[in-house]
């Protein structure tokens, strides 16, 4: 019997993906990126009146509203798989497609609603979207490997953060695209190609959460769950122009979420979460920390939402510090106007504001990419090697010129990891002595910075990470924003 | 000019130590361990009425008497200064000499209180002593290594929990001692040698954290700062009858504290304290978790202790699990006969009782050592070949056998490290399932067992650690405490 091919196994998985999109939201004629660069247009002129009005309503108000039994879920959930489906048509932003599922879920919160007058939890009737690395019941897990492929995750494999959503009451309704190997700011795999840049779809959606970030961009998902290991949420949040946060490590469990580097302590990523809309994250963000399930997970701290330290912040009105250029690789024009809006608009609200001159980035950000590709790819190539499928471009250089690089000694995998805990004390360092210098100024309690040094860019073409995976290489916690409004 | 030898080094440091001693506090005949196994009533018959009520008296009580100008500063830093010299003098328990500095500085404590009426913070008085590692700025911290002798610390290199310590008003008197690399479960080094148990001369402290154990047996120090990585603080801390708390990784901050593998993350130390009073010890917990110092160390959690948390458990009577036996070395009769008391004492209060059967520990264990000896010796063996000087008994096996074993791969470690990443991951799902099978049921919240296997033994001769060192690679919270009294 013939072996399945990778272009067979690849095939099928987009055949069926396909076959998931009732034929009612089936575009009959694709608009070619020319013809059609900025998706938004075309996306809302297929939609209804009520389901605009549902998607682009703030999230935070659509769950009230759901709340309110004003909307019933079944009818938000079914827009929003609506709009999903449109945008994943002309952005091929979407890994799983689990609508049939996702519509019933949200049928029977309606039903325990109607009849015992109680939410299912406080977000009973959200659509939630996850990128492919979460395994979730009952669906694959490719997280961009052909490898993958094949095998249904369980309850009780399914990721502890998607547990926790469910719990909550939220509805899974998608997976979004992620690239083969996640080491690449590109979302581009095998399985199922590449996602567009919705505003302009010759360009790249950034990665490695180019999915999410494509899906909110076009209001698509109220929020979804992606992680971060070199800016992978916050690149993408900047392209489609949507806010993305990063947590510190342990904050949040990365339980059954796909790894190619499992118990590779260098090679931590971080759950992140991506939206639209800013007190959607804070909201989140008081549901998931701490969280009880994640007494599963050894690797999780017991840290929830601190509201003192909050309310505290905000009553401080805290210094800001802002780098407009790391000295490395000046920010295109765009990024430099958005940081002088930044800037001038925390002046003209009296915040004090430091122009920031920390440890450099640039090697920094060498040792971080040392790390995580530490393994000579060896992971990630027996993966590719199981079923014979080839990197994709943004992973070819890096894929060959590992292939010679032999075998790491541990001690030299040991000052890497010296060198980090260096630039980490030198930065706190840096930072405590800004403070120190004058104690009647407010502390500097957070750095305001360009994510890339670019505004935009074609697939694969990104090659400068001494804005974003800084902040990796710190473990700190960060959230790209958009400036201008869209 | 010819080299100093590393016996010229040795001899200089332990005439220096010697001589920090006032002549006064000498013992002009020391018995031998046949006379004076149990060094107690020796210790005690050389001091003052005074002196004895001041060192035996609980620590908290102590502080408060203090506060409230009972005993001056002075007073209580010189009684501890001359019981700590006399435990020194029949254990060799101490590797660096305070007191000179230290009764100066409760001096100046007393004429601030008595001037401004006000304490300097809240351990305004105590004094308190450091494991070597710990930096303390104007003397050395060998830590067990010739070739750390002669450079003096500063302010500025000071350990982060020393400075914390000054800050709250606790006058650091004495430096206690440890063992070549850390390594090993007992407190022999070249510098100062070994640290005899207290309560029997002729067998060991334990260690690493053996010189501390000694003194807090002999009540030389109210409380005193050491560290952990299999167990070093809870075996001195169980062969000294005292208590020992082993904080999880990041609680509290490893900065200043010498280390021969600074950077390679797999070996992981953390702080921990040793007291024979157990208030004093969650006293310290409170002051001293989430201390706003830690900001300069950037592996430091911002996690302070948790007044509701703790209540909510002192309110919920919890399950505590025990494990009488790991099934793979059996306890030697008294410690089988500690944990059969404490068993009876849980049940007699109607707690709860589980039997506890986790994931083996023997295997487990071996992998811990793997990974905290993964550099093959060769930072250790750099630092003694240095001055020349050799490996101590305990260390010479694992010093001549990692010699030969070669550069370890990186994949290696790896695949160490994922087992140790699924090990917690099972020991977690164990968990779990004992707290889900009834859910009427309280949690289990903590579980007692064995420290070693050994009630006692000769330096040197510990081999298993089955039982102390799978905290360490669980990275629990964990305290050894003494079951019956002295």
């Amino acid at each position: 019997m013939p072996e399945t091919t990778w272009t067979t196994l690849v095939q099928n998985k987009r055949e069926s993906l396909s076959s998931l999109i009732p034929s009612e939201w089936r575009l009959h004629s694709l608009p070619s990126t020319v013809e059609c660069p900025n998706a938004w247009d075309w996306v809302r002129a297929t939609l209804t009146a009520e389901e605009i009005e549902i998607t682009e309503l703030a999230p935070t108000s659509l769950l009230a509203n759901i709340h309110a039994q004003a909307w019933s879920a079944e009818d938000v959930v079914r827009a929003f798989c609506h709009r999903a489906a449109i945008v994943h048509q002309l952005t091929n932003c979407l890994a799983e497609i689990m609508f049939d599922e996702a519509i019933a879920a949200a049928r029977s919160l309606d039903q325990h609603y109607q009849l015992h007058g109680t939410l299912r939890g406080p977000l009973h009737g959200l659509p939630i979207s996850f990128m492919d690395r979460y395994r979730v019941a009952g669906y694959e897990t490719s997280a961009g490997f052909v490898a993958w492929l094949g095998l249904k995750e369980t309850l009780q494999s399914e990721a502890l953060i998607v547990r926790h959503m469910r719990q909550l009451g939220a509805v899974p309704f998608c997976k979004t695209n992620c690239p083969q190997s996640m080491l690449i700011a590109a979302t581009d795999n095998n399985v199922t190609g590449p996602t567009l840049n919705p505003f302009c779809r010759a360009l790249s959606a950034g990665g490695a959460a180019g999915g999410e970030g494509a899906l909110q961009a076009m209001r698509g998902s109220p929020v979804g769950w992606v992680t971060e290991i070199a800016g992978s949420a916050r690149i993408p949040g900047a392209f489609g122009h949507v806010f993305a946060l990063r947590v510190c490590q342990g904050r949040l469990s990365n339980a059954g979420i796909a790894s190619a580097s499992e118990g590779f302590p260098e090679h931590a990523f971080t759950p992140a979460l991506m939206s639209w809309d800013l007190p959607m994250l804070q909201h989140m963000s008081r549901l998931t920390l701490g969280a009880q399930i994640y007494q599963g997970d050894p690797y999780c701290l017991d840290l929830p939402w601190r509201e003192p330290k909050w309310m505290r912040l905000q009553r401080a009105r805290p210094r800001f510090a802002i780098l407009h250029h790391d000295h490395r690789v000046r920010p295109q024009p765009p990024v430099q106007r958005a940081l002088n809006l930044v800037h001038a608009a925390l002046q003209a609200q009296q915040f004090d504001v430091v122009t920031w001159s920390p440890p450099q980035h640039a090697a920094a950000v060498q040792t971080h990419f040392r790390l995580l590709g530490a393994d000579g790819g060896s992971t990630i190539r027996s993966l590719m090697n199981k079923t014979g499928e080839p990197p994709v471009r943004g992973l070819q250089p890096w894929y060959q010129e590992s292939t010679s690089s032999g075998k790491l000694l541990a001690e030299q995998l040991w000052s890497w990891s010296r060198e980090r805990a260096e630039y980490r004390k030198s930065y706190a360092t840096y930072w405590n002595q800004c403070n120190a210098t004058d104690a009647t100024l407010a502390r500097v309690e957070g750095v305001i910075m360009p994510v890339l040094a670019n505004a935009a860019a074609y697939e694969h073409d990104l090659s400068y990470f001494g804005y974003s995976a800084i902040v990796n290489y710190l473990d700190f916690t960060a959230i790209s924003f958009p400036v201008t409004s869209q």
